[in-house]
């Protein structure tokens, strides 16, 4: 019997080849004809779905905030500190570093294009939103500060998390976990507790 | 008389207009061409300092560096706040705006190029020192924890910035200052005097 392979799934399997060859040609380099051979379909099989580079890279940012959203939305063992909660979303592994690749191409051409940056509001609003639920667990619980604004913790985490990923991603080498824990340690906890 | 440009002069002019074309057109239709029209040299002008357009995008990043601790270096008036001494990096106006998109274009082009990464270490090596002798001071004035590690709280404070960064470069419409101040206020105090 044939498999059936339908829409949703094939334009996740063409975006997950087009995170791959932006991971090792980067995004000047990506061509059609690289994507479709990375998913191993035809040219006018990415075509069809996918009329410009620009979609393509669309389409693997789209991948790449999915798999986000899924982790945010994953829970940890009970147990697992706010710190190594943290720690989890920075870009170890090769995996979660070309992830990174796909973020740097988005935002590098979301900034002369209205249409990508409102695409980056609507996945930061996710990620703020979970984070935000986050934050009130934590301070249901009292690990957060209950009169802090969740909001507003929730802007300086992802800030923390981004701003670590940054250097992360670009020196691998530089960030060993330790210097990783050290930071987080040192914004995560008394961002949570501090009484504003 | 004729007007005596040094090298390092003519360079900076190429690199700041190699600025203002990234910001306008972005990284991918950049053209040595363009660069030399905005620079109002001639193509032959820029060929001869700069081999590719990976050349221009760091001397960009150079120039767009070399600002950023130059103001780094210039002390804010006395009594300025640590939140207000942080809110003066983050990419408020056009030009620093316009800073960051060559940030992006840069980043993205480093994940693929072990020599622009080596380029962002160094870069961050001297924001990072900075930073410390920041902290430093904190310190001394009682304004940070003394037994903090002041590298540790120049990492942490460096992140905050660059993930703040990225949000109000690509979402300056969601990020107006009361919103920057609010997170700011958030992270950059208690991260100072957190006793960690």
């Amino acid at each position: 019997m044939p498999k059936v392979v339908s829409q949703t799934d094939r334009r996740r399997v063409i975006a997950d080849a087009a995170i791959g060859v932006i991971g090792t040609n980067g995004i000047e380099g990506l061509t059609l004809r690289d994507v479709a051979k990375a998913a191993d379909v035809t040219t006018g099989a990415v075509t069809h779905y996918f009329d410009s580079k620009t979609e393509v890279l669309e389409a693997a940012q789209d991948e790449v905030v999915r798999r986000l959203l899924d982790m945010q939305n994953t829970p940890l063992p009970d147990g697992t500190s706010v710190t190594e909660t943290a720690a989890a979303f920075l870009p170890n592994g090769e995996e979660q570093r070309r992830d990174w690749k796909v973020w740097f191409a988005f935002w590098a051409h979301a900034m002369n294009d209205a249409r990508l940056r409102d695409k980056n509001r609507v996945y930061y609003e996710q990620f703020t939103a979970n984070t935000e639920r986050w934050v009130r667990t934590l301070q249901e619980t009292g690990l957060a500060d209950r009169d802090a604004d969740p909001r507003t913790l929730a802007d300086a985490l992802i800030a923390v998390s981004d701003g670590l990923g940054i250097r992360i991603a670009l020196e691998p080498d530089d960030w060993p976990r330790e210097r990783q824990m050290k930071v987080l340690g040192a914004a995560i906890e008394p961002i949570l507790r501090a009484r504003t």
